[in-house]
């Protein structure tokens, strides 16, 4: 058994972030497996064969990529952003740890990408420029008290937060849920960054504020980063306000 | 003036985790900032003025990078891993705060990297596959008690923790108090990852325990990640164990 599986970071939307690392897995790989939104930004090659899948569907593709890779094939398992942040890489494991004992013999690597909050925070400044968190608003695989939990600790604690998955059409109401909670602890003026498809042609950021931040503005591919009691603006010349957050960081935390 | 400043990630270590855009922006660069062994990185071209500094003057070297580039010149201030994860970013934003009013005019971007936790983590598995904060534990720029406040806190809830600038010579016993603050709260089996030189010739990774961690396998570049409550291990043939953290999380926190 020669196989091999990559999981393979392609950072958010843009060309310029895909590594020479994630280039060459792509390259080298005989099968590529991935949403295929993201399948479909790897560069082709004659002679690959794609295996584009659906969001929802995590398992069963990295089951796929497993099996194809523990029967001989060189495999790449795509994955937006990095693998290891809310992506394919902890779906891996969970199947390595589950399935036959072959997978747990196979050479296994992760390529590691830009992940969405780094290109967000890089738009407009240096929001996440002290402690931060990075938390899914997503509730399919924790209980929502699990999640107000953590955003009640991080706020009060001063991390700035990073929000990943933070509204979908099966999940309407927790964005607004999470402004609310956020709001008992932070100043009105915090400010907020919305960061939608960054990187991609269509991407948008706008910076507002908790007071006013509206959950409207974001969809699936919104990255929202909400800052701590210190994160700042910085108003320019010609060019939109810079958003960041000093690193001599703590004395406004309660 | 036609100036510009690019704050450019380098990633760690590995020049394969130097992304495309990183590299235009060096490639474009008139002159260059950074700390040494950062610079020494950057692939040299001719006519490109180098400008390097030590580790611990963040604000003087942002500062002389702003002025060369409101003189006209295009100037990459080079950052290890990303710029604004406990890096440049921020110090520049503080800067451009203070300074005079040109500086509010300039052409200033930030190019994101690889963040070290991301490269530590894509070695050993998924660590940080759920909800994870980093935290420096350099107290240097704030108070030790804001530190441990978020040790608790992050513990407490269920976040994974990446824990940046362990410890240095100045600062010696500060990764054995988090270790300490963090038994209280954590069960003993906890993975902890230490993540040293990742990407460098000199790279050692190893796996431990919150029982057995010991402070004195950590250095200046070493980046830690201590897992959750339900982070775990998965035993390989062939291959060091998998370290992740389940994505349907929440149910073993307090």
């Amino acid at each position: 058994m020669s196989g091999r599986l990559a999981v393979v970071g392609l950072g958010p939307g843009d060309a310029r972030w895909l590594t020479p690392e994630a280039q060459a897995a792509l390259a080298a790989a005989d099968a590529l497996f991935g949403y295929a939104p993201y399948l479909a930004r790897a560069p082709l090659r004659d002679g690959q064969r794609r295996h584009p899948s659906d969001n929802r569907e995590e398992g069963s593709r990295a089951r796929e990529a497993l099996e194809t890779a523990a029967a001989g094939a060189s495999v790449a398992l795509v994955s937006g952003g990095d693998p290891g942040v809310f992506a394919m890489a902890a779906a891996v494991c969970e199947q390595i740890e589950q399935g036959p004992p072959a997978w747990r013999a196979l050479d296994m690597g992760i390529v590691p990408g830009i992940t969405a909050m780094l290109a967000v925070a890089a738009r407009v400044g240096a929001p996440l420029g002290h402690d931060f968190c990075a938390l899914s608003l997503s509730d399919n695989l924790k209980p929502w008290p699990v999640i107000e939990r953590r955003l009640d600790a991080a706020a009060q604690a001063g991390f700035v937060i990073a929000l990943y998955n933070p509204i979908s059409q099966g999940r309407p109401w927790q964005l607004a849920a999470a402004f609310e909670r956020l709001r008992r602890y932070l100043p009105a003026t915090t400010p907020v960054v919305f960061g939608r498809a960054v990187g991609r042609p269509d991407e948008t950021i706008s910076v507002t504020t908790l007071a006013t931040a509206d959950p409207a503005d974001a969809d699936m591919a919104t990255l929202l980063i909400v800052g701590s009691a210190e994160t700042r603006l910085v108003p320019r010349l010609h060019h939109a306000p810079l958003v960041y957050t000093p690193r001599a960081a703590g004395s406004a935390t309660t």
